[in-house]
């Protein structure tokens, strides 16, 4: 089994509404997958901007638009597709998902992770954000085997909460993937510390795709996404602007970097444990 | 009840033997005081250096010289001590403990901490060390109340777990003092990284103070002794050489923190749950 592949981070500059956010997504995959990605995520609200009106606008169901065009672009492209997120209708209910949807490079949906973590804020005037208002959070968590690649999957806030990563190394998961939008006022501070926190607890890859920083949107994202390797360095990343970034991942060095530095060795297994309780609920 | 004071890390420059160590670290004490400190933290084996050796040739028990001289040096000042670590013989026993002292401005002992996690790496050809051939971990957390501050205890690898500063933040800490001698291999990459973390992860401060680099010693320590606020800024730091670093904490802002971004109250703990097994076992 191939330990080495091309990952690729879209940071999508994200429009009012879905069709073309959905067209250029659609070409970037395109571009991702010719330069030799083997995996391609897309960030978080990807089909719209971030905010109740244009949530509303564009909320869809599984079976919509969004669920095709990935579905098509997997295909077409051959390359497992991480999908972003999209603002997911609940039947009956004004209420929605923040939803990714995971598919393999025949175009079939192999996993979906709702969002875990709402953002309940009140960062200054134009920053206070109520998700729980209108959102209703995932109740799993969600691991995709690739073939090649165990991935566990986490939106934005997830990424506060050392407990989830810790769930998921202890399932397996050689790589989590973030698809985050943090703000401009906590990402410079908190996202790639965190990011690399999590690499290193847990020696794995760890993946953060946002959104472009889009001024003339109601929520700005930070941008900034990046990946982030077991020993916590960053080998690759982009600024604030639409971009596509790169990185190659060897997962030897997940094991080469256990021998030489063994954290989960050293735990003290006797003084805490963090229970995974989703899994009591199944 | 004050919610501001001023917390002096003492980065000490190690010798070979204990008594030009004690010496040097009290008259840092006292300068620290002078210069306002109300609290004053000294480094991971800073009565000698941190090698098997020297441990033998250094240990004592817990009457003995240091615990004299942290002793003296808290009441002559009228400081909160932590007074870093030493190792710490076991009667009728070849281990030692890795064992910290903490005093109150009367010099009275008000509390004790055995670093939980060994260091057992292999991270090169001069870097393989196997702490457990010779220590014994200590069984359980500290928290020590100064009446203006709560504050937990850590050493070096203690630093690499999450789950341990979760645990202290549910007991109600404003801030963890990790006493850490990292490596010139794993400091530059992951000691700031993860000092940051765990204060945004609880937003809580959290200082980390090492000796000063020693390039006689058998293990040069990484020294960037550093104070991170809540919101994972750094607010004071320093370089590789003896010094004293000084930072102004505000409690407050650990509320106000919390406000504005209520991580606590955000945590999915209807998913996940990190345990306290050390209660469990009193």
């Amino acid at each position: 089994m191939a330990s080495k592949f091309r990952l690729a981070l879209i940071q999508l500059y994200v429009e009012k509404f879905r069709p073309n956010n959905l067209a250029r997504a659609s070409r970037l995959i395109a571009q991702a997958a010719s330069n030799g990605a083997a995996v391609v995520v897309l960030p978080e609200f990807f089909t719209c901007w971030c905010d109740p009106k244009y949530f509303i606008e564009n909320k869809e169901q599984l079976d919509g638009p969004t669920n095709r065009m990935l579905s098509q672009a997997a295909r077409d492209n051959r390359v497992f597709l991480f999908g972003g997120t999209f603002p997911e209708a609940i039947p009956d209910s004004e209420m929605l998902y923040n939803t990714c949807q995971i598919f393999n490079p025949r175009g079939d949906l192999v996993g979906m992770f709702r969002k875990l973590h709402l953002f309940d804020v009140d960062l200054g005037p134009r920053m206070k954000i109520t998700e729980s208002e209108m959102m209703v959070p995932g109740k799993s968590l969600t691991v995709v085997d690739t073939g090649f690649c165990r991935t566990g999957f986490g939106v934005c806030v997830d990424l506060r909460y050392p407990e989830l990563a810790r769930l998921y190394a202890k399932r397996g998961v050689d790589l989590m993937t973030y698809m985050g939008g943090f703000s401009l006022t906590t990402g410079p501070h908190h996202l790639q510390v965190l990011q690399r926190a999590r690499a290193i607890d847990n020696q794995i890859y760890v993946a953060n795709v946002g959104p472009a920083s889009n001024h003339d949107a109601p929520y700005v994202t930070y941008g900034h996404s990046a990946v982030a390797d077991p020993w916590g360095r960053i080998i690759g990343e982009t600024g604030s602007d639409e971009d596509i970034v790169y990185a190659d991942i060897d997962l030897d060095l997940i094991a080469d970097t256990r021998t030489r530095l063994p954290v989960d060795h050293m735990r003290r297994d006797d003084l805490f444990e963090t229970r995974d309780l989703t899994e009591e609920q199944t």
